[in-house]
C-alpha cells in the first residue's frame, strides 16, 4: 500500500528461463539463469482461480504443449505461506509429491524471501522451482517450445503486430488486470475512487476498440486477448461486487461481452474458466474485504452459453 | 440470528395509531394508544437511506399530505444509538430540535428498550413519538387522513383487491424487503444458500407476474407497489454487491426493471430515491459485511431514465 492507501503490486520474480537448448532466448532479457526446453521435465503449478496462473493454462493448451509440459493445479484457497494442493488426492501434488508449492520455492533457494506465487514452472527431477515470471512464460511457450507446438498452433506474437501489441498488453496490464485489484484493495475512498475512473477509462477504450475488431489484435487471436481474457472472465463473478468495479457488469459491455463469450466458447478459453474456483478463491482468502467468506451463489453463469453473435 | 446463522428482524413495534378524531381505526389492530390526526400536529422523521422509512415519504408526496404532515429527514448512516440528523444545519432537526430521534423516543418512554428506527412518527407539541409501526404508518396515511388528501390522489388500497392484496404484500415483505437482508446478515454459507434461492423464487414470480400486469395488483398503482419499489430500487446499487443477491442485477430482469422504470418516473417515487444516501449507508453502517467502509461509484444511475416502454 501506498501512503494514500493505493494498492502497489510486488513485482519481483524468478526471473530464469527456459529455452531452446538452454541458449539466449529469442527476445526478451536475461536476467537469471538459462534452462533448456525438455519435453517432459518440467510442471506447470497454476491455480485455474489465479488471473495470471490462469493465461499459463490458456496458452499451454492453445500451443498443444499438454504432453510435454504437465500440469498441477492447487487451490482454490490459499493460506498465509503458500497455494496448497488440496484438490489433489491426499492434498498431494501427484507428479511433485508436496502439499503446497512453497516446497518448490525452499528446494530450490531455501530462504526465498520474495512472494510464492502462481504459475510457476518446477524442474521435475530436482522438484526446485525455475521461474514464477509469469509473462516470459506465456512468452517462451510460444518462441521457445516452437518445436512442441501442435502443427495449427495459432501465431499468439504476430511479428508485424508486435510494437503496437506491446503497448495494448502494458495498458491492458496496468489498468485493467492489476485495475480490478487497485479498485478492491484501495484503503481509501479517494484511492478507490481514483482506481474506478482509471479502470474504468481502460473499459471504455477497450469497448471502443472492439466495436471494430474482432480480436484486441485485429482478425486473429493473439497473446494480448489471453491476458485480457483473465480478467474479463472473472469480472461479473468477482470485481464486480468483491471489488466494487460495478458501473457496469461485463454483460452490459456490448462489444467486450460478445467477445469473450466469443473467447469462452473456445476450449482452451472455456475449459479452464472454473467459476467456482474462481469465486471461492477472493471470497474466502480476502478475509479484509470478506469478513465471513461467504461465497455468492451468483451470477447465472448459464449467460456464456448465448451465441456471440461475432464474425 | 438463529443458531444456523440465519438473520432474524426484530419486528416489535409502538403500536400506537394516528386516527380520524382519535377513534376506533377502519381496519386493523388496536393494541396502543390512539391519536387524533390534526394537521401540522406530527413530523414524519425518515431517512432517505431506509427503505422502509422511504415507503411513508413516499404515500404522504403519493396523496398530497405534504402540507399536513411535516418531514424530517435523518441520515445517511447511524451510530449505535440511532440516526442522527446530520444532514440538518448545526446537526439539528429544525422543527423538533434534537439531534438524533433517540430522543423522541426516550421523551416518550424514558427507558425504551427496543430498536429506535425509522419511520417513526413524532408528536411535534410533546415531542415524543406516537409510533415506528411502519405497515400501519403507510396504511393510516390512506384510510384516516383521507379528508387531507389531494383531489385526485391514488386508490392505494381498492376494496375489491384487498384480499389478494395481502396476500401479494405479505409475500413481498417476508420474501423480497426482508429476503435481501436475509442474504446480507447471514452468517453461514449454509443460512445465506438459503436465502438466495428464496429470494430469487420470488423475484422470479414477480417477474412473470409483471410481465402481464402494468402494476403488481393490475393495471393501477397500489400501497403493494410501493412496499415493492423500496427495495427494487436499492437493488442494484446495494443488494446485489453487498448483500450478494447477485444472480442477475435488476437491470437484466426484463418486466422488473421496466416496472421499475415506470415508477421511477413518478415523481413521489424518482424525487425520494437518492442512491448516493442509499449506498452510503449501507456501505458505511455494516461494518461486518464491508470494513473499509469504502463506498462504491456505480452503478450508473443514467439506465434509470431509459424510456420503460410500458403501458
Amino acid at each position: 500500500m501506498s501512503s494514500a492507501g493505493e494498492f502497489k503490486r510486488d513485482a519481483s520474480y524468478i526471473s530464469d528461463r527456459i529455452t531452446r537448448d538452454g541458449r539466449r532466448p529469442e527476445h526478451g532479457p536475461v536476467d537469471g539463469e538459462l534452462w533448456p526446453v525438455a519435453p517432459g521435465r518440467y510442471r506447470l503449478v497454476a491455480a485455474k482461480a489465479c488471473p495470471w496462473a490462469t493465461r499459463a493454462i490458456i496458452v499451454r493448451q492453445l500451443l498443444g504443449l499438454e504432453d510435454v509440459i504437465s500440469l498441477g493445479t492447487p487451490g482454490p484457497v490459499h493460506d498465509e505461506r503458500s497455494w496448497t494442493f488440496e484438490l489433489d488426492p491426499g492434498g498431494v501434488d501427484p507428479v511433485l509429491g508436496i502439499e503446497r508449492i512453497q516446497q518448490a520455492y525452499f528446494k530450490r533457494f531455501p530462504d526465498y524471501p520474495r512472494g510464492i506465487t502462481v504459475p510457476a514452472i518446477v524442474d521435475v527431477p530436482s522438484g526446485g522451482v525455475v521461474t514464477n515470471d509469469f509473462p516470459w512464460i506465456t512468452h517462451d511457450f510460444f518462441f521457445e517450445w516452437r518445436d512442441h507446438h501442435r502443427a495449427d498452433a495459432p501465431d499468439l506474437w504476430p511479428a508485424d503486430l508486435r510494437e503496437e501489441m506491446e503497448e495494448v498488453m502494458q495498458r491492458v496490464y496496468t489498468e485493467v488486470n492489476n485495475g480490478v485489484y487497485r479498485c478492491g484493495f484501495a484503503s481509501s475512498q479517494e484511492a478507490y475512487d481514483a482506481a474506478y475512473d482509471r479502470l474504468w477509462t481502460a473499459l471504455d477504450w477497450l469497448e471502443d476498440r472492439l466495436a471494430t475488431r474482432r480480436y484486441l489484435m485485429g482478425d486473429a487471436l493473439t497473446e494480448a486477448d489471453v491476458r485480457l481474457w483473465t480478467t474479463l472472465a472473472r469480472f461479473d463473478a468477482v470485481y464486480h461486487g468483491h471489488f466494487k468495479c460495478n458501473r457496469q457488469k461485463l454483460t452490459e459491455m456490448p462489444h467486450l461481452w460478445s467477445y469473450a463469450r466469443e473467447l469462452y466458447a473456445v476450449p482452451a478459453f472455456g475449459d479452464n474458466t472454473d467459476f467456482e474456483q474462481i469465486k471461492t478463491h477472493y471470497y474466502v482468502v480476502h478475509q479484509t474485504v470478506n469478513p465471513t467468506q461467504i461465497v455468492p451463489k451468483g451470477p447465472d453463469p448459464t449467460v456464456w452459453l448465448e451465441p456471440h453473435g461475432r464474425g
